[in-house]
């Protein structure tokens, strides 16, 4: 099992409101929910969309069992209501955007189309799972984009939010680490579990060299020595040198030291220049200790020759960002398109049935993404209009644009439309779309804003909604 | 199930260290490890321990299934270890603070004895858990605090990182929440479910009035209305009155208004004008929007007539700070103490097995936590000493201070002692707890820093082991 997908896991409100709708006969009025965000995370230029298999599993295996029933009898729940229920299968459609792809706020991730009851019902699992995800995903992007190549990796179990660990691994993975350290995870998702030994083990023998010298001879093609448990310099560097030679003399290579602690340039640069020396060019460095990205691009900029970043904390946690602030809007009601208001502009979402398509420059980097009514053709959108500033527009033509499909169909009639692709698959496709995003949004202090379009249909109905809005009260 | 208790949830570091453990010959060998935090969350005066159930039920039920031996076994363990994996079962001692307890930095929260494998094996989930939920239980603590007597709710799931969520919601019921929106978590833990309608709710009906009305009707005695979708004070307010007196005239009561957006103290107050003016004055305020126990003050300081403050994002992820820096350390090796050097005096750990003795004032107030060696008699303790400054010294007799038991065995020799209290109990402990910490410490802005001393015994023990610590090496 890798989630809750049990009924309950779900609000309270959206139940007492799936009540509310059966009994007030709009159990299977039609309803159109966006999921989106309305800032990206960590003040950067872009979001990674993740969690969609889960997200889309849930869904379909959203339901009730006897005792969920006797529970919400017991806190007053009507029994026509329990009966129902007891049959609930989730029976609508959802479009959204593929698993790995650059998102960026107000573009629909999920679009979920389906009687209201069964909509609202599945919003508190969809944004628990997206949001999180979506999360990670982008830090660990963050990170590995900081790392210039060398390998991250995720140690973050120990200090992560609960059993998000395991989400958060997938996640760390999808954003390009190359292993996990949580073993649980590894396994369910087939990424590779990585780590050797701690301060302990040192601990636990007379002396650093025994441990050492105990841990290569177990492991010997698989040993990194962690130096920093009593002087790294005195101790534990010439020692994991004096371990890796006697293992070179067996036919077999020190794989690479550890720093857990300490100024971490400093400590790589002499560990480097020692390791060089005794002719260990080929033994890596890793590193980790409250590691982020930014302290990864500082790390760098300074020259430390670091190999392997470990990053725990703040990779599965998001660190100072703990929270993407996904929603989940109600666009339209029985096929009429709807929105909610709200005293800051920004905030009031985009109406109606749409769909996104995004359009690149002439060297194939994203551009802008436009947001279409479902029955717009994109082939007569000439303009895309900024959604609240009137006079800003996007030509599309005279910018030389061209389209591409992100937002695609995944449920239909409450059925999985074909299978998943692997989470290699999905690193795979990160990774490329990643190398789409112009330079500009992919820096972390005041990156360029990708911009959103909607077109012009969808401007004006917006406008008219919210002029009319005020009316609704 | 409440949590993953696999052999594979951990680091797979401890599964490497493990094996070597079983084939260097120290399988057996006795180690204790402290589990414990170096300083408060959220630059608090305190932490609130939480998490134990779960963790002591994690460790006796940590084993390994078929198939993860299977997997071990492809990633190249040997199989004798793998054998040895099949019988795994914890038969060491845990010790530790009692749940809701209140602890300060340095004091060991657990103490782990037990064969170093073993011990070993189960770090990563121990930290996993207790850092997680005394983080929760803590930033929960400090919003019901702020709250000054009004109620604390749980909304948090749409934003929790993923199944964190379930454990968060116990963990924000310990620390005073009355209540959590989370429907599963309220089912497993027996917490007041808690929550009425959203947005989309009113969205789905032409006029405000009609959908208060409609769930009105449905819900006579148990209904709160969210009165932002259109203009708070035009139409949503003057709809809840209205739909207020409806209920009255046929012997129903409204509960409750939501305010969900703009300045909270500006239209709580203008709220409860209106309903006092309306004969409404039993008809509760409930405020929600990106709440945390600061801005709770700041509402409260500002003469905002709030009674129920729903509190998501931030309190089950701990808002500014998403982890707790929980650490697991190795302080006895066959019955050596032992300890970690580092270049930061602070971060050395306490070595030996050890117990802490709380001393209270006069008044009955927590005043110093007092470690000492295990085999120390605490009425022998005249002094406890700072951990490192020498001339600092706590004189117990001097000062009056009276002895209180906080240290408790929760598991001997892989069995559990005595059945937990209940979630209820474990809430109203920590409640008891909570008004016998003295005020400095419970503030938001520098608190008032609480002391841990050590005995005379264990204070030299620390600094014989820290010169001979650089020989070690």
């Amino acid at each position: 099992m890798e989630h809750y997908y049990s009924g309950l896991y779900t609000d309270f409100y959206e139940l007492t409101m799936a009540q509310a709708f059966f009994f007030s006969g709009k159990r299977d009025t039609t309803a159109i929910f966006d999921l989106y965000f309305r800032s990206n995370p960590f003040k950067g230029g872009y979001g990674v969309f993740a969690g969609l298999e889960n997200a889309i599993n849930g869904v379909l295996q959203f339901s009730f069992e006897g005792n969920d029933l006797d529970y919400l009898a017991s806190l007053g729940f009507r029994k026509e209501f329990l009966d129902y229920l007891v049959t609930f299968r989730f029976s609508g459609n959802i479009f959204g955007f593929r698993e790995g792809d650059i998102v960026f706020p107000n573009d629909p991730l999920l679009r979920v189309e389906a009687p209201i009851l069964e909509a609202q019902l599945i919003e508190s699992m969809l944004l628990n799972i997206i949001n999180y995800q979506t999360l990670i995903a982008t830090k660990a992007t963050r990170a590995v984009f900081a790392a210039r190549g060398r390998d991250v990796v995720d140690f973050g179990l120990r200090r992560a939010q609960s059993m998000g660990a395991i989400a958060a691994a997938r996640s760390a993975y999808i954003g390009g680490a190359i292993g996990t350290s949580n073993t649980f995870a590894a396994k369910r998702y087939g990424i590779p579990a990585v780590g050797t030994h701690a301060h302990s083990w040192i601990q636990s023998f007379d002396t650093e060299l025994k441990a050492f010298r105990e841990y290569a001879r177990q492991y010997p093609d698989h040993t990194t020595l962690l130096v920093d448990t009593y002087d790294t310099l005195k101790s534990g560097i010439p020692h994991a040198i004096q371990v890796a030679k006697e293992l070179a003399e067996k036919g077999h290579k020190l794989q690479a030291i550890r720093l857990d602690s300490g100024d971490l340039t400093y400590f790589s640069k002499k560990a480097r220049k020692l390791l060089d020396k005794a002719d260990l060019t080929g033994v890596k460095i890793v590193v980790s200790n409250q590691l982020d990205e930014k302290l990864i691009a500082s790390l760098l900029e300074q020259g430390a020759p670091i190999d392997i970043f470990g990053v725990g904390t703040r990779l599965v946690t998001g660190g100072e960002q703990s929270a993407l602030d996904g929603i989940y809007k109600l666009s339209s009601i029985g096929n009429v398109p709807t929105l909610k208001l709200s005293e800051n502009e920004e905030k009031i979402n985009f109406p109606g049935k749409k769909k996104v398509i995004r359009y690149l420059n002439g060297d194939g980097h994203f551009a802008i993404d436009g947001i279409l009514l479902e029955d717009e053709t994109e082939d007569r959108i000439r303009v895309l209009r900024h959604p609240s500033t009137e006079f800003k527009k996007t030509r599309i033509d005279r910018d030389g644009l061209k389209t591409e499909q992100v937002f695609f169909p995944f449920v239909e009639k409450g059925n999985a439309l074909g299978p998943f692709p692997s989470l290699d698959e999905v690193r795979q496709f990160a990774r490329r779309r990643f190398a789409l995003l112009p330079d500009g949004h992919k820096r972390f202090v005041n990156p360029h804003i990708y911009r959103i379009g909607l077109s012009n249909r969808l401007y004006e109905l917006r406008k008219t909604l919210i002029e009319q809005g005020h009316h609704h009260g």
